[in-house]
């Protein structure tokens, strides 16, 4: 166990919007909530899987919707707690910690706002290493742990659970609620042992976060160049730099969805890409032939700071890194991977791995 | 307590059509369930209000959807116990009874369901007095009764449960779900006390269901006129005689919503009218001009045999009496009327009793 600090936070948030590969919601306002929390109920113990006892049941928690509302709204807080709360009420069992779903500036993040208003561990480890924008995109479903248990709830007070048959009902009918209840909502899900979490989810996602953003910080405290320091640090590919020439977005059916072009500078001048997204980004192609798809993770930067630009900030005009980083081996097994091939995504190729095109 | 026959089962299903004004399902369907419930698991007990404790539980079981697909999806049986119980279960209380939240013919009878395969005494009474097409609209709203807990369950196993702010919430969720359910639903809601649905609920609906059934059925066997029999025996107007000239029925937002077009016959040839319908036939017009709107009754019938048809059934060239009834007086009280005042089906008129016009 280890105590999260301010800085730590800072670090993990910034590392996880990485991760969060444009989704997972923006790593400002995660920040923000965690250590206005941290500083109201007191510091997130981290905890191992190995720290826990086997049996001991974790919570995860999480935001749902598009991120671009939370530009506008900020999660209440109470609506997150509520939650969870109902979670445990509804199974009558005593989480005895929460932890995330996926990484993301968000989504990283909200977990430790229940930790710290709660007084419960958080345990060092997700279910996806990255973040994709439905439900039964983890790795938990690919193991079988089921979304149910599900519980949402809504700044208004409002709160539903479920019980489905699978997990892609579970995304079907919080899809369709988290649309009534103003594009986002807090949701518990995907409850289970610590033992059956080990051998799920993916371990150490927390540290590896704060990994990444501290590889950023330092850069830029020493002047040098933060793009190439996150590549060096995780093993990233640097695919494109660009200024974003048009970026089409809409919110539908409760996430941000669109594409954008980028026109290439310096060693990339000439060459226009386009990055898919659906909350995260998905795919990125030059020219309708695609480069790097899910469940690699495809991460736009800031070209000179490698600040994370979650896809609800995309602008015109912002001069970007792109960069791609091999997803977690998981998923490149067969019942991960089907569940998030690029054909699930509606683009009908076949998966290459980052690492087989750029490595 | 009586406990009701077969045919008593009978004559409430028709005459649960008729107060069901065009909804709350095919009688014929509810009629089928019942019946084989009786006979599988022993016959229903009906009980008054008084004849219960005060604090007894009641919880209302009910259809929820579009009942035009009933016509090639019959309710499973299986889904309605499911949400009836996970609703006791969530309420941590035995419910000791089961009831109608309105009058129609499968709504009418999904409580003799769960009465027959659950051993549990069926209340005589509902919470409308007919039937209306969204959760909110019941007098237990304008009692300050809550329709959550809510469960709901599908076909397919699925099941939900909600806690919302207000009632309103309950049917923007609930509707939006059953979209996703294939546009039916089985519901429990609106639990409460013996003594909270004394005060807010009408004693007796499946009485009047019988005693209209029976009006129906002796005319028919004594081949006098159905439709003037039925008229006599609850105080009902015949608003018009016509032939269905034109029929625009649509699916939308889990509803049957659309309008039908009479040309007049007998006493009423040459002149047109309209019957606007949403699940329940809500209003009755001459060319623009609203003669009867919700909350009175409007009853489309056979107009040889006085068979009520559900909006769900109508069909071009079908020979129809239009009937209109007066609604339960406590629909006509302030806090009960804004609920269903034309208005807020979008006809901008006040509310003229029925038997103002037709008196």
């Amino acid at each position: 166990m280890r105590l999260l600090t301010e800085a730590a936070i800072e670090d993990i948030a910034l590392g996880a919007a990485v991760l969060g590969t444009g989704g997972g919601g923006d790593p400002y306002i995660g920040k923000v909530m965690a250590i206005e929390a941290v500083r109201k109920y007191g510091p997130v113990e981290l905890y191992t899987l190995d720290e826990m006892n086997e049996d001991d049941l974790i919570v995860p928690a999480a935001g749902m919707g598009a991120p671009v509302v939370l530009i506008e709204k900020l999660p209440a807080g109470d609506d997150m707690i509520r939650a969870f709360e109902a979670l445990g009420k509804y199974m009558g069992k005593t989480p005895k910690a929460t932890m995330s779903i996926e990484a993301g500036g968000l989504n990283s993040i909200m977990p430790m706002y229940v930790a710290a208003r709660l007084r419960l561990p958080m345990i060092d480890a997700d279910g996806m290493g990255r973040a994709f924008p439905e439900i039964q995109m983890t790795l938990f479903t690919a193991h079988g742990i089921t979304a149910t248990p599900f519980a949402m709830s809504d700044e208004r007070g409002n709160t539903i659970l479920m019980e489905t048959v699978n997990n892609k009902w579970t995304e079907t009918f919080a899809r369709t609620l988290v649309v009534h209840m103003g594009a986002m909502s807090m949701i518990a899900l995907y409850s289970a042992t610590a033992k059956e979490i080990k051998k799920a989810g993916i371990p150490g996602t927390i540290s590896l976060a704060e990994k990444i953003g501290k590889s950023i910080r330092q850069a830029r405290q020493e002047e040098a160049n933060p793009v190439a320091a996150l590549c060096k640090s995780v093993g990233a590919f640097l695919l494109f730099k660009g200024k974003l020439s048009d970026v089409n977005r809409r919110v539908e059916g409760g996430w941000n969805l669109g594409e954008a072009k980028l026109e290439g500078f310096d060693e990339y001048a000439g060459a226009t890409h386009t990055l898919h997204f659906q909350n995260e980004n998905l795919a990125f192609s030059k020219s309708g032939e695609f480069l790097v798809t899910a469940p690699d993770l495809i991460t736009v930067l800031d070209v000179d700071t490698a600040e994370p630009i979650t896809t609800e900030h995309l602008r015109y005009g912002m001069r970007v890194a792109v960069i791609g980083l091999p997803c977690h081996p998981a998923w490149r097994e067969p019942k991960a991977l089907e569940l998030v091939h690029p054909r699930v995504f509606g683009y009908d190729i076949d998966y290459v791995p980052v690492e087989e095109r750029y490595g």
